[in-house]
């Protein structure tokens, strides 16, 4: 028994994500700052990110979607048209964007790839993911991409039949305890977590026991050491 | 040389989406009455909607965004607050509609998931196509869901390749010429059109000569027929 197949995770994994989105909302605030306490519209977009999520899902539409319907209640009587073009082009302005890559991704990935069946597990909006990782230059790594609205238990187990992988042989890897870890081990594979510098709150969760099948390393470039080690104890 | 697998569309192939998006439209247009004339919203929602295809792609997600935008323009000043709440709450209550099955939809696959495999073939947005699909009660019909951003030759073959279909054994099925029938025939697949009622302007395209290899049925009942005359005479 030992790692064939590893899954890696995309945003803030392989090139940074949670930052955009950060800078993009104190923008917002900036400019609504006009009309109402700097709480207030935080603490107001913040309710709407976690009221839409259910309905909406991840990424920078959903994200647009929560600035707008937080301006209509920030404020009172009626919105400038001007600040509605100008949410508008924030959020389509996080399409725009160059891809960052994680420091050491591509030495990684060079590393990995001819070890390894490696998959792509990218959880959020299908146009972004796929512009993204057009834009990243890392596709032709990956022996498959699986986009998914989200992850849980049911999502891996799908997801590894469907690639026909088998549990046993197959590390998840990525920065969210919630959608790459605790998921992952459920369904019986291995999990490797990869703390980033920032966790959106919607993807907090405690770290796991220790349970043969959980790793955790700083920083990406440790992966493939980690991943020889395990190997060579199974 | 058979079709022994099939793919088939979903919105307007399935059940019915395009008349949902045409209601909206309606109430969009009334909602802004007071504003300007019919036309000149008609128009900017249209003109709106094309130009953020490429950068947003299908769904209610990206059709909720064009309407805002719609009225960021359409309003010279302000938008009301209480205006855009009901933009917000039409895109949301897309979501929330019941799936409408086209007629005779459960007794055809029925019969085709007994002597073919079956692809769900659908363009959009994920969580979107993802709950419809859900709602449909049409999911255990189907040996693999495909959910892509748009559909090309290139989709088409990537997705006959991961797969495992080889082209000259695979139907496509759909209502669009641009997206269901002209790119699964230069993939080099068979294509059957199923025109539906109304055909959004973004999915017109011209009818292909006959080449052998596409075919046009009036209405999704007729398929079974269809494919076993197509393969009693290949």
């Amino acid at each position: 028994m030992s790692i064939k197949t590893v899954g890696l995770d995309a945003d803030d994994t392989l090139w940074h994500n949670e930052k955009t989105f950060r800078e993009a909302e104190q923008y917002f605030v900036q400019l609504l700052g006009s009309c109402a306490d700097k709480e207030i519209i935080e603490s107001t977009l913040f309710l709407t990110i976690a009221r839409n999520l259910g309905l909406y899902g991840y990424g920078f539409k959903s994200f647009t979607l929560s600035m707008i319907e937080t301006a209509s209640h920030v404020y009172n009587e009626a919105i400038p048209s001007s600040k509605m073009k100008e949410i508008i082009s924030l959020g389509q302005s996080l399409m725009d964007k160059p891809v960052n890559l994680i420091g050491g991704v591509v030495e990684v990935l060079e590393a990995l790839h001819k070890n390894y069946r490696l998959l792509l597990i990218s959880k959020g909006d299908l146009v972004e993911q796929g512009r993204k990782l057009e834009k990243s230059g890392l596709k032709s790594y990956f022996d498959a991409i699986e986009i998914v609205s989200y992850k849980d238990k049911t999502v891996y187990e799908e997801l590894l039949k469907r690639n026909r992988v088998n549990k046993n042989e197959f590390a998840m890897v990525g920065n969210s305890l919630k959608s790459d870890v605790l998921p992952a081990l459920e369904a019986g594979a291995f999990a490797v977590y990869i703390p980033y510098d920032i966790t959106w709150v919607h993807e907090m969760a405690d770290e796991p026991d220790d349970n043969g099948r959980y790793f955790k390393v700083e920083k990406l470039s440790d992966l493939p050491e980690l991943l020889k080690t395990i190997n060579r104890k199974s």
